[in-house]
């Protein structure tokens, strides 16, 4: 995305929800989990997606490898410090992307360069100068973040801006990295910025602003206001800490207030509510009931509250329409007579494409939960399909399990789960609750001792009826692995969870390499 | 709160958890909840208190009557249409408050006043000044809001908010009903009316901004900006739709950047964790993690998470101290052998006063968490006392409860009810999944048809040994009631949470008077 590529009047939706966000604790995302998400954001429209940070990890280098393969349409960027290895690193990983990006970042407020960096204001313009420009080698499209900006001197941002500018950055990005600027503040920063590097006219501005004190998507609107066409936010305002700016929202009020703002963006916003769903299945972070755009209860209609006003015209109290953000899709439909043939073609427009076993996988189990719930709707579809339909040849399977709960004496558990090598080994524990049981019984039949680092149950739709969502983190050896499980039945949703959490994190123990122990540092790195 | 009181740099904090937040769906609290959140609240530091909308029905106006009685400090508000009928019934339910306030308003927008009041501009004026002073008869210190002024004619606003100076109000709410303004046109609409109703430098302005598009802490921010010295909020941001301005942003915002501001509130900020558990806890409404202020994430080191950059120097990355709104009360820990002694002290820390009967089902309570748990920190007991103490002589008690759950079977359970006249009951049932069919087996114990409307499951501190909290909300006849459950099991959380729920509801179905049908049509009515 060069300057001359760009419309004045779009603004464009740079969504970092696989780098920022996945920074977030408990979330671990593996590679084809991070591909779906990817290609959701690109059927949303996102003009960029920040894949992740090639250096941190193997599996961050892979994840991003592969999106930048796979994923076309948006412009595909990759995380870098300021360093030769970490430039060559992303590059590696983006090389095949349609449309690569490199987004190299250093911090220039003091207390950075200071504490953190252990550095100086003239090693930070050597380093922007030679990082810049060794980027530009691989790729034309070069983004550059003052880390920090907002509490930086201006003056000492606007110098190190212009040498990026110089060295041919063609976006510029001005975080507010901890989430402490104000409006007018942010304003009055990037106006003088303006001032200060006359270069800044020339390329793309962006903020990347975070919510420590609520203010993440009034701070990115004052942004744009002042200037900038691209604007750094995720899903679900996911991201470190309070999260960054809500891709939904900044959607969402640029196309509300469309008429008197005078600006627009590509994204396809009808394509909001899946991401959000999918992003929240995915990394087991919860959206509250009444979080703007995508919580439960946004849309009044939605959460069956007719008021008086509503009933009467629509626009007494609504300004949006739930079907703007895709809200409608629970007009698709099966129950426990669909077909094969119909579940197929449901998928599909899900956009979807199973065959084969993959078919066959996904029918059986639809069919388990067709026994059990009257209909299964598109919103039950996208939760089963996550559940199972990714699923790689998982290191363990649960087979069965038994529980008997009572006031009366502990719980117990007995289970059987199938073992890597195809045999099957069962367990039992009597534990302080009975998922609990459930959970520790996996352990003695497997004979790993994962420790449980987060556990969480959800509703995925409303009713007696509603299929639980669980989500399992936890941890082998210090390497941590997450899953899903969903199920109309809470233990059996939270054992699958927990046996895919366990493989995950045998899995990744087994992949990590001495080259991640070399790069385990650079994964704890602090970020923009 | 007059005008004359007011210091010109205070920002008032008006919170109205208890009347918008209280409005969203599924939330419902009796008035032993409202009253211990008003308590919290009071400890928060909270000047006004909007305590509910007593026309609305005669649970609410028994809570506004409630609260006005018991909670010193704040400023107790009560809402009313503006007439004479409800503003009657403001003042019956507050008049015994320290410190009352009516909180009266009327639509001004062309849409509303067409659509909605189907009446006219001419209509409104006369409804504005007959209804002013009739609240001034009652008391000196009255409200006045425009509902949906960001949306309609600024000069006619001004009209109307003049004519409620005139006769006697002392503060001008000025609310963005439907989430819709963005904060520079917030600004302007404030800074003309300003112009326009020359009185308003006389009262104190107020603020009170809906979150539909993101912006309801910003925008709340920029008419404080423009001069209001009142902020509308709520705890976690609850409320219709999207929810208020969260007070916790809102209070943190002007703390941290005070110096930059100006402005400082009488708020105690390190009670805002406290609230904010509470409150979630009480209404079922989770906190998502990258919630600012309030979520588990915010404060990266309450979450776990020591970056490189906060080991070196806590403020490379992080703007406020989680101590600063009260993070650190985990130092408070019990253990199984702790006494009733010990139990009585740590809950008078937490501002609870128990003795007697209520002190021995309190310990009793506390002894069958502590053999399961190791530690009993604050924030299990805050969920333990919520969860037990509060309770009234409750219609139905799970005496005992039995689950088999299975892969190979459907789930079977049976409970043990003690039913209102003393004598127990059993009940059986096959359900879809263990809780569902605990839920069924309890309504068959006590012969209730009761429908599930909401079922939620939280963890309350972290960990193996981490309590469940459950939350439920279920319909009698058309009356709904809501309970919850704290337990180190799942499924006796849910059990006991269900049996509340279906207290409350044939409670309340039993106090269904023909007042109350008679009143029905005010609960849908809309607010601002």
């Amino acid at each position: 995305m060069t300057p001359a590529e760009q419309d004045p009047n779009q603004v464009l939706i740079f969504d970092t929800t696989l780098r920022d966000g996945e920074q977030s604790p408990g979330i671990s995302l593996n590679t084809s989990e991070k591909l779906e998400i990817a290609q959701q954001l690109a059927r949303l429209g996102v003009d960029i997606v920040e894949a992740g940070f090639p250096i941190a990890s193997p599996g961050d280098f892979e994840a991003v490898e592969t999106i930048a393969r796979q994923v076309e349409g948006p412009v595909i960027a990759g995380l870098a410090r300021i360093h030769v290895g970490d430039i060559d690193a992303a590059w590696n990983a983006l090389r095949d992307a349609s449309r690569p990006r490199i987004h190299t970042f250093v911090s220039t407020s003091d207390i950075h360069i200071e504490h953190q960096m252990r550095s100086t204001r003239e090693d930070v313009i050597g380093l922007t100068r030679a990082g810049v420009a060794h980027a530009k080698q691989y790729v034309d499209d070069v983004e550059f973040s003052p880390m920090d900006a907002t509490r930086s001197d201006v003056e000492f941002t606007a110098e190190v801006v212009q040498i990026a500018i110089d060295e041919g950055a063609t976006t510029i990005n001005i975080p507010d990295t901890v989430g402490y600027t104000m409006p007018h503040e942010y304003t009055a920063f990037l106006g003088r910025l303006y001032e200060l590097a006359p270069g800044l006219r020339d390329v793309v501005l962006s903020v990347h602003c975070h919510d420590d004190l609520g203010l993440a998507v009034a701070n990115s609107f004052a942004g744009v206001l002042a200037g900038a066409r691209q604007v750094e936010c995720a899903i679900n305002g996911l991201g470190e800490r309070a999260g960054n700016a809500s891709l939904e929202e900044i959607v969402m009020l640029l196309r509300t207030r469309q008429a008197d703002i005078g600006l627009d963006t590509n994204a396809v916003s009808q394509e909001i509510a899946r991401a959000s769903r999918l992003v929240s299945r995915m990394t087991g972070y919860a959206v509250q009931p009444n979080k703007a755009i995508v919580g439960r209860n946004a849309f009044a209609h939605e959460s069956g509250i007719h008021q008086d006003g509503v009933l009467k015209n629509r626009e007494t109290f609504e300004i949006m329409d739930a079907t703007s953000i895709g809200l409608d899709s629970n007009s698709l439909v099966l129950g426990k007579h669909s077909g094969r043939h119909a579940l197929r073609d449901a998928l599909a427009q899900l956009g979807i494409v199973v065959d084969g076993a993959t078919l066959n996988t996904a029918f059986k189990r639809f069919k388990e939960i067709a026994d059990k719930k009257k209909q299964v709707t598109a919103m039950d579809l996208e939760a089963l399909v996550t559940d199972e339909l990714r699923e790689e040849i998982p290191a363990y399977a649960l087979e069965w399990f038994e529980v008997e709960a009572s006031s009366r004496r502990p719980p117990h558990a007995r289970v059987g789960v199938t073992l890597p090598d195809g045999s099957e080994a069962t367990g039992s524990f009597t534990g302080d609750g009975p998922i609990d049981a459930v959970f520790h019984a996996i352990n003695a039949a497997t004979s790993v001792e994962a420790k449980l680092r987060d556990f969480r149950i959800d509703a995925v739709t409303s009713g007696q009826d509603a299929l639980g969502e669980t989500s399992v983190v936890l941890e082998v050896d210090g390497v941590s692995g997450a899953g899903q499980g969903v199920s109309t039945d809470i233990i059996e949703a939270a054992g699958r969870a927990y046996v895919r959490a366990l493989s995950n994190a045998v899995r990744r123990r087994s992949v990590a390499t001495e080259a991640e122990a070399a790069t385990a540092a650079a994964s704890r790195v602090t970020t923009p």
